[in-house]
């Protein structure tokens, strides 16, 4: 169904994306009618995409739990499940967030091991491979020192199998790097996080703060998903404020008009740089299959990259070496909950 | 003392205030043999500064609480006593933001009325006066409903004598603007924000994102401590990386570096917008007297600006209306904490 802007924008996304491969097939969830009459105008999609009809949508305001309940005819339920049946590969939406990951908990259920599941996204940093990662950025509003510790495996995996990182460097975000600093429950997984490091063959370097999340000291950064929503949504408003700033003080006298026209080139290396489409997809973490996750109001340039991040993340084997990782450190008490549990989780 | 930069860089900023104003004074406390060399080798500075000798200092990672039982000799003691004692109107420090607090509830004593005291900051915005008000920024890493209510009243009285904003909008830092979103304190402070706003005289405009901290649509943005330390951070992060980038492009091919060379004007003025240094100064909000915070990396543009905020505050006769206001919705059982407890919460 597409987010904000529709089903067009999918498929120009999928266009995109199949101007430079050959091999990769794709299932659109939504009104066959309307889609196929789309695909049919545009040229090589109808070789590349199968139409499943789904006619129900989820709305960007809807409640997951409601979703849960009667979300079965959405495109969203229909997109999900052709994962679960193992036709697809991946899942990528541009939904709503909570419900797809409402939606996703219900029907691809946790890995054994997993207690929450993780949005991890792509962080532009200093580090040479120009990211890092950082999660949760908003499955959940809480994380636990277990939690953290598992966000801490999930992401590591991420880095390795997404961003080929042998050795990932954790970092927990707080608001000091002193010990004492910050709530109990990152004490606590601050104390566990040296052991933990070892057995799970990545790095850990202690406490990081805001300032640090381009940091190229660090590769993951991990946090709950209330303070890493609000993060990831305070650097876009940011980045969003300075290019605005920028556009007018390129417009604000003759001369620095023909700056920027000299300076073009330049300058749109800087804007694909800091270009939010660009790092668009959100990828869930802890789940029986992998699950991506575009920006509502992604053009075809973010859908494209939500798509490419899904590509390269299953053609790495990803979500099987994540879930051999977590299982690894499978504790018991924590398995995969029942639906009435997930469903209070997400209100 | 200074902060990371130590005593001149602080001289120089009082020096730069003084090139402007010449009806204020300053006390300033540390190592009396030292400041007074470097005060007679600056002109002017003799006459409108006082030293206050203090030998001991609060290092920047000593603990709070180390700082409130040890911390007697030290240049930040003697700097919040000479408010206290009424000898000066308003304090201002580069240094250890914890131990800061930490002294500043132990000497000045919480308003009667508040509960956690706050950090309010300056955020760069789309508004008219180019500026949102953001508390808490760090003072605590925690918030229930009745801090959250306090810092909105703050906030406001703030956003009133430091912008000039008659009536301030607030808003509640959540991860979505729909009701059901967000932890169980910020629903109860949600539900209890309208009747609030009413007696109060300010405009609750509901939840808001991280994305909204420099919109146009609120004035005030209110959130823990924890937070919005991060959110702060992130913020400054993120701008430095992106000038980073921005001065990489400029440099990339001979054709851009004309063009910032022509652009200079306009680059210098986007320059001034984004710098942090120009909004530097965190007001410590709830205390009987006005504390205000620079960075500790403030260089004498830095402390300069945390001087204005300050002065500008005092003449506003800021922490009177503040106190009132405050005291107008009193509550019982929220009365100024005993040391040990302000001690316990300052770990």
């Amino acid at each position: 169904m597409g987010g904000d802007q529709g089903h067009e924008v999918v498929l120009n996304g999928i266009a995109r994306v199949l101007k430079k491969r050959e091999d990769v097939f794709f299932i659109v969830h939504g009104p066959a009618k309307t889609l196929e009459k789309l695909i049919r105008r545009k040229k090589r999609l109808s070789e590349f995409v199968e139409v499943r009809d789904a006619d129900d949508v989820v709305t960007m305001d809807a409640k997951p739990s409601m979703v849960m309940r009667n979300g079965k005819g959405t495109s969203m339920w229909s997109a999900i499940d052709s994962v679960r049946e193992k036709e697809a590969s991946v899942v990528v939406s541009c939904g709503n967030t909570g419900a797809l990951m409402a939606l996703s908990m219900l029907r691809l259920r946790k890995l054994p091991g997993v207690n929450r599941p993780a949005i991890a996204c792509l962080w532009p940093s200093r580090n040479e491979g120009g990211f890092n990662v950082m999660l949760d950025v908003g499955a959940d509003i809480r994380a636990d020192e277990t939690d953290l510790i598992q966000f801490a495996k999930m992401g590591a995996s991420y880095a390795r199998n997404g961003l080929g990182i042998a050795s990932p460097r954790i970092g927990l975000l707080n608001v000091g790097t002193e010990d004492h600093k910050g709530r109990p429950e990152l004490k606590t997984a601050h104390d566990l996080f040296p052991a933990v490091a070892e057995t799970s063959q990545f790095d850990y370097v202690g406490f990081v703060e805001g300032g640090d999340l381009p940091s190229d000291k660090v590769d993951v950064i991990v946090t709950d998903g209330f303070t890493g929503n609000v993060a990831l949504k305070t650097a876009e408003g940011t980045a969003g404020l300075i290019r605005e700033f920028l556009s007018q003080a390129f417009k604000a006298t003759p001369l620095s008009r023909i700056a920027a026209f000299l300076a073009i080139t330049s300058l749109r290396r800087l804007g694909k740089r800091i270009d939010p489409r660009r790092v668009n997809g959100g990828v869930f973490l802890g789940l029986n299959g992998t699950v991506v996750k575009s920006h509502g109001s992604a053009d075809a340039t973010g859908v494209a990259a939500a798509l490419k991040l899904a590509i390269r993340l299953t053609e790495s084997g990803f979500n099987e070496r994540l879930a051999a990782r977590v299982a690894s450190g499978l504790e018991p008490g924590h398995y995969a909950d029942q639906p009435e549990a997930i469903n209070e989780q997400m209100q």
